[in-house]
């Protein structure tokens, strides 16, 4: 099978290194490169037409990232006739029916494992579970930057701005951070997993407020309480209506959420079988990424089926589907936007009883229109730490 | 695709359900159930040989458990080209290569998902991962039962003895709990992994013990050290050797693994390119396990390929290839055994430090035969807990 790597950066440098010193029935025969990058290696070309006009390349693995010209490339290999894998998540949450209609009607495959949990076997595990049962909840961390400030802040009792100074000089976070903090780095991976769970086109907004404004007194008020702090996606599914959302999160200190640190992701699903799966591993980096991107290279060598999906379903979004109990910081005036709500004052924070969690968010707006340094976290239900006792029953689990 | 059902206990019903609510190309079209069963239902039958010769059941699903007849069922199946799936883990543990090797005489399939992790995709993403990394440790929480009595009497702070008795009570633990508390289930799932992973066929004695003897005064000292203990199969490779070990082990607070409560497992694979990879699911109970039956009924289907093993890599069993800290608690007069290591008393127990694990479950033998009611445990090199700087550099996460 001859592979075409588009882009030779961290990860499309990494599949070719673990495709060469792979399996032999796999070889990268051509590197799509800019004008710019200096042509080192035998494959590498700066023409995307002849990689199209190559008939003896099976395979186009797109490791550019960005919408564009992402988006172009993918569909016309496709419509060439190539299998595509890509790890790029902005265009895959975007056009993610479009590029498995068009795989379909060139009778191809378009696998995107790399998108979501970077070596996290999740979109594999996802469609299987869905083989079976009706996924009704995701939830995780799926950003390890977001996840190594917030954690670095409550271990090593650092403020935002250095952690993210750190973070940088790692490798953890990007020059121009704003997607993993903002929070929409983790909307793309959430839409991405919900359209797979429940065979939908996803909502173009999803509820979403990011860690920028958290502080070193935040999380130690959080801390007092015996509470961590994580910026999660998480969907829900009741019947025809489901929710999105993407937010901070307090976990309490034993749950497995609060207990995944460092840059590590963990991401949880449920279904009515099954119960609870989670799943933990690195997130991103190099050769985690790499090798979720060969594991699709290895199915389609292998003519292994994935999950076929039409996202078709008529379901209903519904941003009000949840209710949490949220603790905001924010200058007191704006207190009074929740006057007719269930509120008590805890310490600097107002804790907001039981609303509903598009209404958080939308007056949050109202409240960062005030306040722009103000921030909010949700009160975990715990779903991620315990257990619930009837569902073992029905599951059979207790007898 | 029509299914047999042998057994119609628990994972047996679990799987009717699953099947008859689930996926119309499979049917369930008979149910071989003993003779003192009452045959409430059509399918049911007692005659094993009319299964064998309907050229209309194309699955054999053995949910009967134990070594005999299972083994001789299976085997009969398989030669007479039938695909098997079972959840039996003690016939798997010690037949698989036989198993597999019948199965690709007589073109079909030998699946064993549900024996190990029960709903956890353990052995489907181990088999995936081994595609592109060697597989270098296996460690986890693979006994949902024992995790249960160890999670009870910390947290609710009760002896073993009234614990096992609530277990049992809830379905969590048989009438004779032995192969659960003794670490004999753990050493089978360990060994069904382990052979998976390196590919190999692995020992008959795998250093053992189990949690029996554990009081609550143990895990009240373990608990003023921070330390929660957990029954865990542990597999190492290094280059041509391996370890295997069932062990009660230590962990830190914040590990993961001290983290996860009631019946729950957790496992973890550890690889080159991927890293450190956990899962967490219900280890147990009817539907989680008919739940990895269906999956591989699901596999056979689609005709999905799985890893093609055939353990025969020359590798060298090595008990002694880890060393760890233990803390032993037994009559002082056994002490002396451990003279020559290096070793302090805490309290009522001696640490002995860094003794290779083989060595040190051969002098356990020689403690419990003046001691019986001794208890050791290793102290977890927190590998389930912290990540390695170094390795992160090496995966290409730190650039």
């Amino acid at each position: 099978m001859n592979i075409a790597i588009l882009g030779f950066g961290t990860v499309g440098s990494g599949v070719y290194d673990i495709v060469e010193n792979g399996d032999r029935r796999m070889r990268v025969t051509a590197i799509f490169i800019r004008p710019t990058h200096p042509a080192t290696m035998p494959e590498m070309t700066t023409n995307f037409d002849a990689i199209l006009a190559d008939p003896n390349i099976d395979v186009v693995v797109e490791a550019i990232g960005g919408l564009h010209p992402a988006y172009d490339y993918i569909l016309r290999a496709l419509q060439h006739g190539k299998h595509v894998v890509t790890a790029n998540k902005a265009v895959v949450a975007q056009h993610l029916p479009e590029f498995i209609t068009t795989a379909a009607q060139h009778h191809v495959r378009f696998y995107f494992e790399a998108t979501t949990g970077g070596g996290i076997p999740w979109i594999r595990n996802l469609e299987r579970a869905a083989r079976i049962d009706q996924i009704d909840t995701i939830e995780g961390i799926f950003n390890g930057t977001s996840n190594y400030i917030l954690d670095q802040m409550q271990r090593a009792h650092l403020d935002f701005d250095p952690v993210l100074l750190a973070a940088k000089d790692m490798g953890y976070a990007e020059a121009d951070p704003s997607a993993d903090i903002d929070g929409d780095d983790v909307v793309n991976k959430l839409k991405i997993s919900a359209a797979l769970a429940y065979d939908m086109v996803p909502p173009r907004d999803v509820p979403k407020f990011g860690i920028r404004n958290v502080t070193k007194a935040d999380i130690d008020f959080f801390a007092s309480r015996h509470q961590v702090l994580r910026l999660i996606g998480k969907s829900r599914r009741v019947g025809n209506h489901y929710s999105m959302v993407v937010e901070p999160r307090l976990y309490p200190a034993t749950a497995l959420a609060a207990n995944t640190f460092e840059n590590f992701n963990l991401i949880r699903l449920h279904g009515q079988t099954i119960g609870d799966l989670q799943f933990y591993g690195q997130g991103a980096g190099k050769y985690p990424t790499a090798n979720a991107i060969v594991q699709d290279l290895f199915d389609i060598l292998e003519n292994a089926p994935h999950l076929t999906r039409h996202f078709d379903q008529n379901l209903q979004f519904d941003a009000d589907l949840n209710t949490a109990d949220y603790l905001l910081r924010a200058d007191p005036i704006t207190f009074a936007m929740f006057n007719d709500k269930d509120t008590e004052v805890v310490r600097d924070h107002l804790l907001i009883k039981q609303i509903p969690t598009g209404e958080m968010h939308r007056l949050m707006r109202g409240v960062l229109a005030i306040d722009a340094h103000a921030f909010m976290a949700a009160i975990g239900d715990s779903e991620l730490t315990t257990r619930n006792v009837k569902e073992q029953v029905d599951q059979g689990v207790i007898e």
